[in-house]
């Protein structure tokens, strides 16, 4: 069974700390660094829950004056890092607090950003040839995932949209690194089903991606391999719990609880060792789900987990030694890895096929033609034609058992 | 067959450039932060073979004008840091180039304290309660590695006997990382077998300690792993090599010297590693190494081999489950772990019992005290007693097989 260990800390490369009630850190922290009215970040959607009103109390009691921004709803928009900025200046703070998932942390490195540099958010675009650099420090920001899945909370990067036309931007710089990451299994024990599996198997996907990216980086395959076999040990018992109703957890037992708690905390982990893996890179299934949002709006996680398995079956005839490798790790020689991937996704509440998710036959042409434009799967450890891509759609488009 | 890439860029966290040829890195990157005359720190044994020469040649031609400092001889003492910061200062050094092993890297950081703090060296020291702090600036310092063993590139510690005493004091701090590693692998092409086979198996006791011991770092599993996996595959290749006659290396051919490069190259990531890995801590085999230092004064990598065949014995009796994943990763399932690290260190021609080191039973009291005192063997998988220790050493003093 698994085990959740004592708080632990980590420093690889972002500081991490890990365990049941680590957030009763953040507020010893900030007071050390002189900080008082910190800003929470967070979406609307988890600002409605009893956790952020918890944290504020919380931290609150620790003296601390915190103020709260969620003004975030789906993937972030120029508008809304903006409205933050506001919040920041008008609630008078000098630190930020991200809660939630990778759009609250991505919102909230911006907004560290544009309190103390000049300009406009996109002026720091990356990569931009006119574009002015992040060259000022940056206030305190910790981050306080709930989910597990992008791992935004150890990148140094922001995706963040235009509001009009939806194109996605990424604002880059090493000085938007979080100081700490408050890993706190306790926060994401309330994960809806359907958001625990949809951000778990983005996770698995960093994971596979990057392990099976082309590049020499062994520390990065070692991380992602142990993080696959994480996965494969913790993702079906979170969701399983997650789908129990009150009377179902109360059977559950204190034992059932820990159970939980121990692999949401797993999941965690490997959802921060998959986005330290990927710093080596991604691949095919990644322009796959990155074409599924731009045309039909599907949640990123999701649209991973939608094409895993056929991108996985197209990289397996190319790289099968690689397969065979993942197979040692996770433990599953027997039935295959192509078998094993679409047994977790249906295990886990995906739907069977993309048909289910609004996408049609009519689609398939622009998301073949978005899917090439993307760069991920130029890193993808066999290269992707146009058909290569059709195939995979429409492959994914009716559940296959 | 190994190969190596071209060459590939870390950050991990330290910033670590790898491949053939990465030395030439070096002097673009101290012009471009306004160094001139870097102090390049090695061993007495080292500057004797024309690497340093050709090193020297390579900066100068590359407008640099590298000083030499080579008073290392064996651990390093306090007054070889003192002769190497006169040796700066006298030299009009403005950086720091540390060429060679554990002991050039260790002697080249506190050079780097010392030349702009107050104090003696031992002021530094780690956890003293008057001590020092580091909180100047230090100058750049790279690290060329020429022995894949240590890891102390990675470190942010170093280790300084006293001169009458011998004994050994920790100077740590953040500042002291090196700014990159220079990991270029054909700086380690004519290590001696002798101690290619001691650094290596060094290597591979930090790895396997670190996997094994107590404590929750999945990241640093993941990477023990994965480098364990790459000492298996290439530590006797880079010994059979070593210990070729010349006319046999021009039997080998193209092929054979590419072989041994992407061996030596595998060894030397997989000893970077090891030194990321261990920050979880090590275990009992480093607390008889350690005691066979001191007491007999062995090489620290030659001591962690000559044991690690009945340690691993220990723990497998108490933590079996650790090295049935060990064999799942090195493949080596069908004749066990035992068999496979004392048939690894015979084909690397490390001696076949302590006995053939100086030691006698005469010893053993001594080790099993100054063991038991060492703070490594804490972080165990298996609390081992003084019975156990002096098993291990009765055991290790001559060959079983």
């Amino acid at each position: 069974m698994l085990t959740l260990p004592d708080k632990v800390s980590f420093s690889f490369p972002t500081a991490i700390d890990f365990g049941i009630g680590v957030r009763r850190g953040v507020a010893p922290m900030f007071k050390e660094r002189g900080c008082k009215r910190p800003l929470i970040v967070t979406d609307e959607g988890l600002a409605k829950l009893p956790l952020i009103h918890d944290l504020e109390v919380l931290f609150s009691g620790d003296g601390l004056e915190p103020q709260v921004f969620s003004g975030i709803v789906g993937n972030p928009v120029e508008s809304q890092v903006k409205a933050g900025i506001t919040a920041y200046r008008e609630g008078g703070c000098d630190s930020i607090i991200a809660v939630g998932g990778g759009a609250a942390m991505d919102v909230a490195k911006v907004i560290g950003v544009m309190v103390n540099h000049p300009g406009e958010i996109f002026d720091y675009e990356d990569g931009k040839p006119d574009g002015l650099p992040v060259d000022k420090e940056l206030p305190l920001l910790v981050c306080l995932p709930t989910t597990a899945g992008t791992g935004s909370e150890v990148g140094r990067s922001s995706v963040i949209s235009e509001d009009e036309t939806k194109v996605k931007r990424i604002i880059f710089s090493p000085r938007m690194m979080p100081e700490k990451v408050f890993a706190d299994p306790e926060l994401t024990l309330q994960l809806p089903a359907k958001i625990t599996a949809a951000t778990g198997i983005d996770a698995l996907t960093h994971l596979l991606e990057a392990y099976l990216a082309k590049g020499y980086h062994p520390m990065c395959d070692g991380i992602a391999l142990e993080g696959i076999r994480m996965v494969s040990e913790s993702l079906k018992i979170c969701c399983d719990f997650a789908m129990l109703d009150d009377d179902e957890v109360d059977l559950e037992g204190e034992a059932g609880i820990a159970a939980h708690a121990a692999a949401r905390g797993q999941m965690m982990l490997a959802a921060l060792m998959g986005a330290v893996a990927f710093q080596k890179g991604l691949g095919m299934n990644h322009s796959c789900a990155h074409a599924l949002s731009t045309v039909c709006d599907l949640h990123h996680g999701l649209a991973n987990g939608m094409v895993l398995p056929y991108s996985m079956d197209f990289n397996e005839r190319g790289v099968p030694e690689k397969f065979r490798r993942i197979e040692m790790m996770t433990g599953i020689p027997s039935f295959g890895f192509g078998k094993w991937v679409r047994v977790l996704k249906a295990d886990i509440g995906l739907p069977g096929g993309l048909s289910e998710c609004g996408v049609t036959m009519d689609h398939v042409d622009e998301l073949v033609a978005v899917s090439l434009k993307d760069p991920c799967h130029q890193l993808n450890p066999v290269e992707v034609t146009a058909d290569d891509f059709r195939n995979v759609f429409i492959l994914a488009m009716d559940s296959d058992d």
